[in-house]
């Protein structure tokens, strides 16, 4: 991990700061390895400091590489005062989205004389390509993720509830091995299918409903993130269509992806499919995003985004189509984008499985 | 839920702001019966406004009440500044610490006349006080994690890893109707029992060991949060003798909670009875917190509390001594303050089970 501090250097000389503070539990995890719920880290030109409390004294010390640790007993930010290792004038840079408006004021309380620059997506763009061991646990989790849906494919059927699959799936996950869920997982039937963001529900599958199923694993941290759509009896011809056009825009996709490419690019791939194939409305969210750490990551795959993909970048590949009150289809794979080539790193088939 | 909108106008007089934005998906259900991911609420002397985007269009028809809802296809903030409902020079509350500094910067842009209060606690502490329909959720919460509690004990053995017993309680959770996990479940055995936040780990259970375990379910939105600490095997006598303090400790805090205590005063009364037993050092974290749709709310219960509990509020008693590479012991339960006496929630026996 000690590389990951000098990209954070050469852009706190970009931005001209002397300092900058990380707040994101995602960006510890990733440039000091502490995996607890409460800590920060403050990096200057030189020195790379880890502040946490007295709960997370034993892990800290177990888990913080290339960084001297701070206990404190109450406070963060007075505990950081008391060391003296901002200087009156410096500017320190702070991750915007992380950090609340209040921790905010706090930090501002302690440290008056201190210019603050809110920052965005600093850590995030470092993060996006993948080490090897990134790639590894990527992978292993996508792995997983296909081996819990091996184990709850039986599960699905007629006359049993959403939630109840969610939690086969959960306890399946974590008998594998997998350290959380990444997300809560989304298991939608029927109408429920159309929104794309529905939680697992009582409702009950029943014949002629499409079942959208959202889930993921976690390996070292690192998530999967996976989607497949499954017919109970045979479906309605309207999203029997939008199935294996969703299917072709996802094949599609995973095959055009390019590093240099930009987010709107690779979405564009799919929505023009989808738009060919008469599903340009029903297609209503982005192709994809950013997998790592954190589940929703940067680079962004969507109709406004100008984020590059870089080589070993891993992104989720997502197209879906929505039919309001009838129901939805969504296929989702992780795919690590390389310029020697692309490798789905989630194992499963894409077929159409009808559950009778 | 219309009387709860009532004295949110009441704290907008006391701190004279025009305008309340609510942020906290907690405080969204709360007010307003949302429980999807993305929203917020505004409220005026007058009028009650929800905003989301157009993925949770259909969830917010059917679950919002008592605000009119705004569906927008890009920035919520955009999205309200539209409606112009706020006033040059009218001061709007926001909620401090359930906004981001980014967020309240987009406020800032699409408001530039408006003058911005950070507020704390507002929407908390006016949620302490449980109504009858709360009380019932939170006790059927603490009910289902008797129940997981009764499933689990005989999966609690030597050679079982402490994440295999977190997946069978998750699971158990679920398929008894827990709608998620408040928390990710502490299974912590052996010296780790000694960390009052570890996470489950692959530690195999042991001969000797104490072993901590704490957990929750969610019933409608609402939390149980409770634990117990078992012995595998005969405990080492300063564990057993932590035990019985604890269990003492915890039993004493719960007849002596009473309506209009501050939360100093409650934790004081299972602080002294440690102490005295030689354990002041050991019982190093607060006595309890509020417990509602958040999992940790107000009132504080912590030696430096001057929180007020007020009649039929719910918190949790967990008393902790804990010795470093050596073992911890905590026993929590949930209780329910109120003038003509409390209620333990959560229906665990606090002897002291030893597993052979």
């Amino acid at each position: 991990m000690q590389d990951r501090i000098a990209p954070v250097r050469e852009q706190m000389r970009r931005i001209n700061v002397q300092a900058f503070l990380v707040s994101s539990r995602h960006h510890l995890r990733y440039l000091f390895g502490f995996t607890g719920s409460n800590g920060m880290g403050l990096i200057t030109s030189d020195l790379c400091f880890f502040i946490t409390d007295w709960r997370y004294r034993e892990q800290a010390r177990e888990e913080v590489r290339h960084a001297e640790i701070i206990i404190v007993y109450r406070d963060l930010f007075a505990g950081l005062k008391e060391k003296q290792i901002l200087q009156p004038e410096d500017r320190l840079g702070f991750e915007a989205q992380h950090l609340s408006f209040r921790a905010f004021s706090e930090l501002q309380k302690n440290f008056d004389k201190i210019r603050f620059v809110a920052t965005e997506h600093i850590i995030e763009k470092i993060a996006i390509p993948k080490t090897p061991a990134e790639i590894a646990s990527i992978r292993k989790a996508g792995a997983m993720a296909a081996a819990v849906w091996e184990q709850i494919l039986p599960f699905i059927r007629p006359g049993v509830c959403e939630s109840e699959i969610a939690a086969e799936m959960i306890y399946r996950s974590r008998k594998l091995g997998s350290e959380t869920e990444p997300f809560e997982p989304i298991v939608a039937s029927g109408p429920r299918s159309a929104l794309p963001h529905a939680h697992s529900s009582s409702r009950r599958l029943q014949a002629g409903d499409f079942v959208v199923i959202d889930f993921g694993c976690v390996v070292n941290g690192y998530a999967s993130d996976v989607t497949r759509t499954v017919a109970i009896g045979e479906p309605p011809a309207k999203l029997r269509q939008a199935y294996f056009a969703v299917k072709e825009a996802c094949r599609l996709a995973c095959e055009a992806a390019r590093p240099g490419m930009e987010g709107i690019e690779l979405d564009g791939v799919a929505r023009q499919y989808l738009d060919a194939c008469g599903f340009k409305e029903q297609f209503n969210h982005s192709l994809g995003h950013g997998l790592g750490l954190d589940v929703h990551s940067l680079p962004r795959l969507g109709p406004e985004s100008k984020d590059v993909i870089p080589d070993f970048a891993v992104v989720t590949i997502e197209p879906g189509v929505y039919f309001p009150n009838l129901g939805g289809v969504r296929i989702e794979d992780d795919l690590l984008v390389t310029a020697a080539g692309n490798e789905v790193l989630t194992p499963i088939s894409r077929e159409l499985f009808i559950i009778a």
